[in-house]
């Protein structure tokens, strides 16, 4: 048997919870079992450490994803082998939208393994590394623990993690959990700023170049700005201008969107047409943390040359096709806003803020009412009007979640007021992620209030994360599109086919049923009720609102009308 | 663009579909995905298979291993990453387990991969088998199929599949999954009953000397007898002699439990006395099918020397350490039947059907009484009392499903009747699997009722399933043992840590909020309440019937007092 250490010592697991806490680390999410019992003790004896249990491994690794996503480092904690593989799906959309986030894996004692015992959450055939070599497939850096090495190892893959913005993995036997772990002096986190002084200046001798030939300089903006911290850099550049600008789905709300010059929502031909063509023939455009993914371009429906833009990488840059390493996202943007400054002043492009975009307050009477005049207050609520009333509902201190499917090209379209900001995954598109990612990103930044757009089918996912929301007595507005199954799909491929149907919830009761204390239920079929919905939700701020929104199976958003009005021959949404 | 095949030439997915329908398969399990929607035609349009959508892509996995339980092979269809990595927690859980099991992914073109475009689902970075490669740690066979082999690899991974009883992994390109398929003969299934001649003589010399020097012999009998279809040679071995015999918590119902000479449930230290008796003081042990898995074996608190056993696995023999190979299961148990009737006869055993077993019939008046005289008609229920009744409930038609914790523990000592069925799933013990795997195992065999027994916590991972269930019209009885959170990690470590709670459902709202039409929900605090809605359930077929019971955190089944009593230092379930 083993002797328990004294609670003062310090221990493997405690050395990991610490490194975590160091990087901002307050919750730390996943799910007991037996072989991770008395590590657990651990962590909820850690001064600084919370822990949030989940309803299923995938969760957590949701919720760690959106903590991290807001808290520049997220961490979930499982099971061996069932736990952990529970997550997986979770830490490789982690990895494909560059969230830093670790997967602590507990598993048997080092005697168990060495003796290959045959013991539960196994194949029984004494090999305990699968899950450690399924988990490489899916992360930045994995390692198993053993005495020896463990803390330099937890620091080797923490390193990569903030170095790649990606996930990490390790397995600990709970023994090397438990075991001693000597004083370490602090993490030195990897600087993401070095920068190589004479490919910066190849840089801007060839960026200066590249903006000499022509004046129509315009910016398009991803996710990559929010994960490679350059926001602040990419806004000086925009005001040095004033430069237009567009973001992509993933990039929405890294710049403030109701300032000058900002365009509104690119993405190939789903874009609006004023946006499309700015960027479309911007010469150069500038790229700001961009990854040509297929939802960023529209399927690819982009009209622009990358091969002549102006592309921002993470550590890298790219000027006419030549590449400049060692040149951060960061460093790069400040280069341009000097290389901008140093042109003669252009005339102020038109201001943002048109007729769509609302003034930073909730729902305005004023535009419900016009809206609702030309759509007719009784008549059947459609996507288009849904999406405009719910992102004039947004406010600066809301996190818009919009899960893949017809809410996130719904609401990506609207101009959110500043400081509101938005949580999406497009390129990993696994749908249900947004009700986890709200409960991690909302204990993040408890101040800001979750609004979370789901589809009837995505929400069915993970839906019973929604009682672990409630129970921590967060209060978002959940507004649930029930139309009846798959939509996105539907328009995809097989409008009326079987497959794209869900089983039909009663949705007012679930709340409840899964344990959220005294939910506020809504719902809406028609313009004025979703209207006064919203109205309520967004001044009901002591609990969890769910607004059920009720719309027809195949209404889509207008984004997807145009993209086949301008490119009928890819209008499907499938690559 | 491609054209799109006529309705009537056979694609690769029809072949496949013709090879599951070929071996039974009747039902397809998953869930659509833009990737594998016009896949989802052809599987719409087959003739002998139905689509089964689940609300997850991990319920799919275990519906199809419940299938594949009694149906001899199971199937499920995901879409490309997201989906499939949902599933491989319940993929990996078939290979631990033994079940075969069909994971059919479809992703994107061939010319999207030849492209290593940035879509949806992927990590952006053109790499398209890492999933793949995850799922190679948890199948016994895999393949990307390619158009000029893509019939032989899936008939290469079938065969492995049926050979090896485990799941396999296919991965198809769109384009591949819906290309030509030319007409293949049927499918020849290995054999798995091909024996060497010489090794069975060796075997039959070897037990006949090893049976000659004692006769105090005895059979522990595993899952594996089922797994390789021995059943039915296990019966008559055990006739022949009549031999007195126990089962494994896996191997629970692979012999009549009213026969004479059956003992009970074997698990060392977690025994009841005389079955441990007299399985570890066998001489001969015949260990059928059996793999010694801490569960099995009361974590490793087994007496017995499997060194000195007739040790008989599913293709290969052992007799005190010496192995047999090509000497499968079913010919060993044969050829021992043989050597026990050239014994003189033995004294008839003790017959099975102590008091504690039922007699085939429902709820006995006369047994309830009996134990609500001992018990106290209006004392709190325990696990002791539940369990039993339980078991007194259970009829030759029922299937019984013990999700992993009390539930399995407890259940698993009452004696079934004869033809009544048992699932569970104790070496991979993934919380939440059993609702799932009703829905599968249910579907597969529609005249069998499906008795599912389940924690709070546990079954919060899938209870989304339960929608399906009924939207099916499957009429299982489901006891939710409502003890406030993980009982079983509480015995194990942490009676009142806050990370074995879970959040406190409303479980009489859950089945209606999740889509089962007309439920009958009941509740029990008490055992005369427990045995009304026992007796009401049993007898109510026509819906879904929700019995809540209420019992202490703390209690748990007398097996883990057994445990306690018999090996204190072991006495927690953890290795």
């Amino acid at each position: 048997m083993r002797t328990r250490r004294p609670e003062t010592s310090a221990t493997v697991i405690d050395h990991i919870l610490d490194r975590l806490s160091a990087l901002g680390v307050r919750h730390l999410f996943g799910m007991p079992g037996d072989y991770n019992l008395k590590v657990l003790d651990r962590v909820v004896a850690h001064p600084r450490v919370d822990w949030v249990g989940t309803t299923n491994e995938l969760g957590a690794a949701y919720a760690a994803d959106g903590y991290g996503r807001v808290n520049g480092f997220g961490a979930l904690l499982t099971t061996f082998g069932v736990g952990e593989l529970n997550a997986i799906n979770g830490v490789a959309g982690s990895y494909a939208e560059r969230v830093p986030v670790l997967h602590i894996a507990i598993g048997p004692t080092t005697t168990t393994e060495l003796a290959g015992s045959a013991v539960h959450h196994t194949m029984g055939d004494g090999d305990f590394d699968r899950f450690a070599r399924a988990h490489r497939q899916v992360v930045c850096a994995d390692a198993v623990l053993r005495p020896e090495d463990a803390l330099f190892e937890v620091d080797r893959v923490v390193t990569a993690c903030l170095r790649e913005s990606r996930p990490g993995y390790l397995r600990l036997p709970r023994d090397v959990a438990l075991g001693p772990a000597p004083p370490l002096p602090a993490l030195k986190p990897p600087d993401l700023t070095v920068t190589h002084p004479g490919s910066l200046d190849n840089f801007r001798a060839a960026a200066r170049a590249r903006l000499a030939e022509s004046d129509e300089v315009a910016v398009l903006a991803d996710f990559l700005v929010d994960r490679f911290e350059a926001r602040s850099e990419l806004a000086a550049l925009l005001a040095a201008g004033p430069l237009p600008h567009a973001t992509t789905l993933a990039g929405k709300t890294v710049v403030d969107e109701q300032a000058p010059g900002f365009l509104g929502l690119y993405a190939g031909a789903m874009s609006k047409a004023d946006v499309r063509a700015t960027i479309d023939r911007a010469d150069p455009l500038i790229m700001a943390g961009v990854l040509l993914t297929d939802q960023a371009t529209g399927k690819f429906t982009h009209e622009f040359d990358p091969g002549k833009a102006i592309d921002l990488g993470p550590t890298a840059a790219r000027v006419n096709g030549v590449d400049f390493p060692g040149v951060p996202l960061a460093a790069a943007l400040t280069t341009l806003t000097s290389l901008i400054k140093e042109r003669p002043p252009a005339p102020t492009p038109r201001p943002g803020g048109s007729s769509t975009a609302n003034l930073s307050t909730a729902v305005t009477k004023s535009a419900a009412a016009l809206r609702r005049r030309i759509c007719g207050r009784w008549t059947p609520l459609t996507q288009a009007y849904l999406w405009k009333a719910v992102g004039e509902a947004v406010r600066s201190d809301h996190t818009v979640y919009a899960d893949s499917g017809t809410a996130l090209l719904g609401v990506a379209e609207q101009r959110f007021p500043d400081g509101a900001r938005f949580i999406s995954q497009p390129l990993w598109s696994s749908i249900g992620y947004c009700v986890p990612a709200l409960l991690g990103a909302q204990l993040a930044e408890p101040s800001r209030r979750g609004l979370l757009l789901i589809g009837d089918g995505a929400a069915q996912l993970t839906a019973p994360e929604l009682g672990v929301i409630g129970c921590h007595r967060l209060n978002p507005i959940v507004v649930l599109v029930n139309n009846d199954g798959y939509t996105v799909e539907r328009i995809t491929h097989g409008i009326r086919a079987v497959y794209n149907d869900v089983v039909s919830w009663d949705w007012p009761k679930v709340p409840s049923a899964l344990g959220v204390p005294h939910p506020l239920v809504l719902s809406a079929r028609r313009p004025a009720e979703l209207d006064k919905a919203l109205a309520r939700a967004v001044t009901t701020t002591d609990r969890l609102v769910l607004i059920e929104v009720f719309l027809p199976k195949d209404d889509v958003p207008p984004a997807f009308h145009r993209m086949t009005a301008n490119r009928p021959d890819r209008a499907k949404w499938v690559p």
